[in-house]
């Protein structure tokens, strides 16, 4: 250590654990477990008190604790308002300067909340970790995380309060994970640190079946698989930063969703499905912010689809559903969803990319759709769930847009005012109101 | 480049400087001018875009530009208030990383208003200059300071805006200078880069006689030499922090306190004497946070202040003026004063050092009192300036408590009641309402 965390396969993971922390293990001397507390969970100082007390309540139940933080409450939004203010169109390194100004004052204030309760502890910065990133502002992907300083404090019996979101790269720039990059955060260090268990603290008390606005009798599932969680949380289920579930899942740590201030056991994703005849959807996911780009009258030449998609790609515009229709009359049409805030940039992109070339080939827009996914690690016939989906929808009149299949989910793109009476009945076509016995 | 601060001797010093901006060095390429902003003149957006303008007619000009800022308006005041509704003594890493932010956040948004004029600007904290300080938190000093980053972008025509009062310890721990401690930030970096002039501009227009709040007639002084503003400064003018006067005066870096929105040439701070022949006493300067501590009856033996003032600077207290009445009876009484703020945990100090062991010494408090200063560097008998300073007390009935005397000021304490009628009377005893013709 510091080792490029890429290059480190050997994580320890402890298996055995119980609900709301894990087990020790008893040939380890003491479970380490990284507790990352969400902007609102610490949005007042009473609830930074609050939240040092469930940190002192892991260490007193005889757990190593790192603690990771987002800034408090609507810190981020109120700096982003200051910068708006002056300019439209912030530069991204000064961006990332004053955005993490706000974990500085989270880490700080915390470490005097546990200092008050007489628990040691130091605060650090993500260029004082060190959290190294690469250099591209305000969604910079971490190279390499230093451990030395914050296994030197657990040995001696400190909590070490690291601001989450932000890293630094090789010439000391100040970097940003983007939005819900502490998530990130605690996940690259609980991966690092080998941590038996990452515990993301909300005002969420788990992972639930589906948006429970939307769906009142969506239920909170015990365990759910990074496989699920990671389709659903990129489908808008807005619990945990899909970065942060890919790293997770990628160096098997146990991820756990609680609720910052009211005890129970959360939500654990894992690597083992809750059981082995389980239901086949676990949940119904859903994003309202999709936009839906269509390329029509493209010439059906190799590489079409990479001429169009690349400055897009360059643009670190991520690109979620693709649909490309079989070839007629030597031209298809093109479709692909990003996310709606990136519906302008993308539209003058491909205009960019394929306008002026070919007269015939027009360009659609609409950024007034939403996607809806039904998702399960159990999910065996698509043919089966997606006739019962199909059958759920068009029941309700819903017309569907695209379509897309991965192992273990179906979406479909509907228009935007259908989405919540696709989600409901859909819920209740695949019955996931209903606790159901295992196997 | 990075060399220690207190080996660099030489300096460059351009002294033939027109009021309001220096003149050109005509050796030189470009004259280097670092302009500080406090905080109450970037309070808000609006103020922050008309610094950038300000900044921006100083490059106009033809000047290469370092901006130092302060935190924006009252943020330190409110970061404090948070600190203090977890805990009345935080720890001083913890304040430092919680006040830091501040300045985090005036840098990016100068820089975003810089960018939005289209001049190309870069903020840098104080640990990425980097401004490299002792371990000692909330009162560091500067080791050293690295100019290799700032100068390479004044080479390609970039305006640094470096974060004010802060640096990093050699483990990049934060540390920070204290209230003001953006002033010697802005000096240090004037000194490192051997700049033509460092300018402070704030909400005040220049220097004055004495404060107009109690002196309606006080004038503004057009120049001051180094030696009279410390003896201000010290004193509690409060335009200036004194270190970074200190730090000036020791590197001759010519200073300026200007108005940041109103034009004019404000008060320049250099070591040349206004005239030849000029006036006698330069200014009335005064502290009302003053605190008096007196041990009665202490045996008079070789190195009892030491004894008894050691602990108090241990504890980096600074103490102004020290009294010691000649022996009676094999004992003395010692006098001194202190900040206000410091005046318990002094008291607490000495009793450590002297309580206990002589039962006849006794330890006697006022945190009530204040101190009246005349200084000038054309003082030239104290008895005359003395004598005439007292008759003018005298003739208000102000009792004189303490007396201390350097080479270019005379200093009083009285009773804070007394302050302002003090002030006013010895404004108009030196008659500095009137403008002296030179020579």
């Amino acid at each position: 250590m510091p080792g490029v965390i890429v290059d480190v396969a050997l994580f320890c993971h402890i298996r055995d654990l119980s609900f709301g922390l894990p087990r020790l293990n008893r040939s380890a001397a003491l479970a380490l477990i990284v507790q990352k507390f969400g902007g609102t969970s610490i949005g007042t100082v009473d609830l930074i008190q609050a939240a040092a007390e469930r940190t002192i309540a892991a260490r007193d139940a005889g757990h190593q604790v790192v603690v990771v933080l987002s800034a408090m409450g609507d810190t981020t939004d109120r700096l982003l308002e200051l910068a708006r203010q002056i300019t439209p169109r912030a530069a991204p390194r000064e961006l990332d300067m004053l955005l993490t100004s706000g974990e500085q004052v989270s880490i700080s204030l915390m470490c005097m909340a546990l200092h008050r309760r007489e628990v040691p502890a130091r605060s650090y910065l993500g260029s004082q970790v060190p959290i190294l990133t690469d250099a591209v502002h305000g969604k910079a992907q971490i190279r390499d995380v230093g451990c030395e300083r914050l296994f030197a404090d657990l040995d001696a019996g400190l909590v070490p309060v690291v601001a989450g979101f932000q890293g630094a790269d090789e010439h000391g720039n100040v970097t940003s994970f983007g939005r819900g990059g502490s998530d990130t955060t605690a996940v690259a260090l609980a991966a690092a640190l080998e941590a038996a268990e990452c515990q993301i603290l909300s005002d969420v008390d788990g992972i639930y079946t589906t948006d429970p606005r939307v769906v009142p009798t969506a239920r909170r599932m015990e365990r759910v698989t990074f496989e699920e969680i990671l389709e659903m949380s990129s489908l808008g289920s807005r619990v945990l930063q899909r970065r942060a579930v890919e790293f997770a899942g990628k160096y098997n740590v146990p991820l756990r969703v609680l609720s910052a201030t009211v005890d129970g056991p959360g939500t654990l994703i894992s690597y083992e499905a809750p059981e082995l005849e389980g239901p086949v959807v676990s949940g119904i996911a859903f994003n309202r912010d999709e936009a839906e780009i269509t390329i029509a009258g493209v010439p059906d030449r190799p590489g079409i689809a990479h001429a169009i998609l690349a400055p897009v790609a360059e643009a670190r515009i991520e690109v979620d559903m693709i649909v490309l229709n079989a070839p007629r009359g030597g031209r298809v049409d093109l479709s692909f969803t990003v996310h709606r805030s990136d519906f302008e940039e993308t539209l003058s992109l491909v205009d960019g990319a394929v306008g002026g070339r070919d007269l015939s080939t027009e360009i659609l827009g609409n950024a007034r759709v939403a996607k809806i996914s039904v998702v399960g690690v159990g999910m065996r016939s698509h043919a089966g769930i997606a006739a019962k989906m199909f059958q759920a929808l068009a029941g309700e009149g819903i017309n569907v847009r695209m379509i897309a299949t991965s192992e273990i989910k179906i979406s479909v793109l509907v228009e935007e005012r259908y989405l919540e009476l696709g989600v409901r009945c859909l819920h209740e076509a695949f019955e996931l109101d209903r606790v159901k016995s295992p196997g």
